[in-house]
C-alpha cells in the first residue's frame, strides 16, 4: 500500500498464473502447455534472424501475421488482430467492448479466473452464472440484460465444451453487446465459432498459439471478428504500445502457420493421449468431465484434492488445484508425454490405493 | 465507430509511430533505432533456445533479467520492474499511477506524443506546459498542484536534456505525486536520475533496449524505483497480462547486460557521430538544438522542414517531421553509420543550395 498508488490500484488481485518452478526432472502438468516442442520451421524462422532484425522496430501492424491468419481462418486480415498472448488480446477488448457498460458482463462462475481480474482493472461490471451440476455451460441463462458476454469453449478448468448450435442461439438471441467466445483449447476437439463471423458482427473469437501450436514461449495470441471489433482492438492497442509483438514472435508464429501438418498431427496425438489418460484414471476410481482440451479434470471420491497434489508434487509430478469451493475437490491434469503420463498414472494408483 | 465499441474508444487518436516501410536501400532515419546492431552474444543467447524453451510459458516475474538489471542499476531486484518495450511500462505506470486523480499531469506540450494518448486511454486530466523559446525545460514551473509530472531526459524530440541538479530540486519540492523521469535516450550522454531513487520514493526511472542496447525488435524496457512503485507496476501488470516478455526477449536483453564494454562502445560511437553531423548541419546553414539523444533536431532558416523530408524520401532518406506548429520547421534525423551519415549530408547540401 502506498500513497501513490492510483486508488483502483488498491482494489486489485491480481491473477496468479501457474508455477513455473526450476525443479530438476520435473514433471510439468500445471500450466497447460504441449508436451511436444512446436514445428522445427520455427526455430529455423528464428535461427534466421540477424543483428538487422534485432535492432529495427517491428511491424506495428504486424502486416505478415495477420495476412497468414486471415489465410489460416479463412478470413480477411481485417478481421484479423493479434497481441501478446490471448491474455493480452483479452485485457484489450475488456477495454474496447465492456468498460463502461451499464449492464453487467456475463460469465460462468467457474471458469478462466482471469475474467474477474480484467474487470477489476477496468472497473466493469460483472455477474457471474453458474454452471449445471453436471459442470456443463448453461448458454441459455446467458439470455438477459447484458454489458457483454464472454466464456471459453472448451471451458476452462472443465474441458467442457458447448457446440456451435448452442452458440449460435445465444447470438441469434443476443446481438446488442459483444460476445466473446475464448477458444484457448479449440484445437483439441472443438468446432470453432470462427464460422459464425459473417452472421454475427458483435462476435469476437480469440485463440493462442500458447496451447495447440506449443508455442507458450513465443507470446502469440489473436482475435477473430468483424472489421468494426477489430478496429476498436487496434484503437485500444495503438493507444497502449504499438508494438507488442517482437519480430522474433512474429515469424515464429507465422513459420508455425506454414506447417499446418504437423500442428494437426500434434493436436490428435493430443487428442489421442487425453482418451488414454481419462481411461486410466478412471480405472483408479477418478470421476473424469470429458475434457475437449490438453488438460483432463478430476476427482477422487474417497481423496482429498489437495493432498493428492502436495503428494504428487513430493514425487516431482505438478499438477493445478483451485481453491474455489465448487471444484476444490479437482485435480487440473495438463496432458504429458506418453511416459510422463504413465508416470503420473502409476503414482496415482500407488496414492490412491495405499493412502486412504 | 460502431454502437459495440465503449465509450472511451471513441474518443481515442491513436499514437502514430514512425514509418517501417520495405524500401530497398532505404536510408532510415526516422525512429530513433541503432544503426549498428546489439551485442553479438544477443544472437548467441537466442539461437541457444530451443523447442523446450519455446514451448513453456516464460517465467512471469522475469526474475533472472531482473536480476541482471538490478546488477547493472547498482539497486535490488525489488526496484526493478520490466515490460514490453517502455510504452508498455509507460502505459502501466499511467495506470498505477496517474489515473484517477484529480489534479492535473504535467509534462511538457512539447515531449513524446504518446502521453497525451495514454491520458486518453486512462482518462486522466492533463495541462501540457510550453518549453522556453530555446527549447529547454523549465522544470520550476513544474512546482505547482499536480496529480503527476512525466517528461523525458533528454526531452524528444529536441534531444535536450536538463542536469541532475535541476531534477533534484524538483523533487525537493514536489514529493505528493510521483515523478516519472523518462530516460529512452539517457545513455548518449545524460545523467540517469536513477541515483536519486534512494532519497526519493516518488521517483520512477524508466529506460529502454529500444535505442542505446540496438534492441528495438525485441521489445524489452524497464522501470526503476522504489519498492512501492514497482509493486504497484507489477499489480496492474499481473492484472493486465501475466508474460509479456517472450522467452527470448529474456535472454536476449540479459546477453545484452553482459556484454558492457560492446555497449559503452557503441554509445561512444553514436556520441562522436552526432557532434560530427551537428557540426556538418550547421556548416549547411541549419541550425541544431544541443541533442544529447541518438537524434538531432534541426531547422533551415530558408526552407521548409516539410519539403526538406519530401525530397529526402525522394532520395530514399527518411527522417521524421512533425506537425505542430511550435517545431513544423524542423527535422529530428536520426544518427546513421558513417556512411548513412555522409549522404544524408551530401544530400542536404544539394538540397539547400540548389533549392531556394
Amino acid at each position: 500500500m502506498s500513497r501513490y498508488w492510483s486508488p483502483q490500484v488498491h482494489q486489485l488481485s491480481p491473477y496468479i498464473p501457474g508455477e513455473q518452478p526450476r525443479i530438476p526432472n520435473l514433471i510439468k502438468l500445471n500450466t497447460n502447455e504441449s508436451p511436444y516442442g512446436p514445428s522445427p520451421r520455427v526455430m529455423e524462422a528464428i535461427q534466421a534472424a540477424n543483428n538487422e532484425t534485432l535492432r529495427l522496430y517491428p511491424d506495428p501492424q504486424a502486416t505478415a501475421l495477420k495476412a497468414a491468419l486471415a489465410q489460416y481462418a479463412g478470413l480477411s486480415a481485417e478481421e484479423v488482430f493479434v497481441g501478446n498472448g490471448s491474455d493480452e488480446v483479452l485485457a484489450l477488448a475488456f477495454q474496447a467492448f465492456f468498460q463502461g457498460r451499464t449492464e453487467p458482463l456475463l460469465f460462468p462462475e467457474i471458469t478462466y479466473s482471469f475474467y474477474p481480474v480484467y474487470c477489476q482493472l477496468y472497473q466493469v461490471a460483472y455477474k457471474m452464472l453458474p454452471l449445471r451440476t453436471d459442470f456443463t455451460l448453461p448458454l441459455t441463462d446467458y439470455q438477459q440484460p447484458n454489458g457483454g458476454i464472454i466464456f471459453p469453449n472448451p471451458n476452462a478448468p472443465t474441458g467442457i465444451a458447448v457446440s456451435l448450435a448452442e452458440i449460435s442461439r445465444l447470438l441469434e438471441h443476443n446481438q446488442d453487446s459483444v460476445v466473446i467466445v475464448d477458444e484457448a483449447y479449440v484445437d483439441f476437439g472443438t468446432e470453432s465459432a470462427a464460422s459464425l463471423i459473417q452472421r454475427f458482427p458483435n462476435l469476437l473469437v480469440t485463440q493462442t498459439f500458447s496451447k495447440s501450436w506449443a508455442l507458450a514461449g513465443l507470446r502469440v495470441g489473436f482475435a477473430l471478428g468483424h472489421p468494426d471489433l477489430i478496429e476498436a482492438l487496434n484503437r485500444v492497442k495503438d493507444s497502449f504500445n504499438s508494438y507488442p509483438l517482437d519480430r522474433l514472435a512474429l515469424v515464429g508464429a507465422q513459420a508455425a502457420l506454414e506447417d499446418l501438418p504437423y500442428y494437426q498431427a500434434l493436436n490428435q496425438k493430443i487428442i489421442a493421449s487425453r482418451e488414454q489418460l481419462s481411461q486410466d484414471l478412471t480405472a483408479l476410481g477418478f470421476e473424469v468431465l470429458p475434457s475437449k482440451a490438453n488438460f483432463v479434470f478430476a476427482r477422487h471420491p474417497h481423496h482429498s484434492a489437495a493432498d493428492l497434489a502436495d503428494q504428487l508434487r513430493q514425487n516431482a509430478i505438478l499438477v493445478r488445484h483451485f481453491k474455489h469451493p465448487k471444484i476444490d475437490q479437482f485435480l487440473r491434469i495438463t496432458l504429458g508425454n506418453e511416459e510422463q503420463n504413465q508416470k503420473l498414472i502409476k503414482t496415482l494408483a500407488h496414492l490412491v490405493t495405499t493412502d486412504r
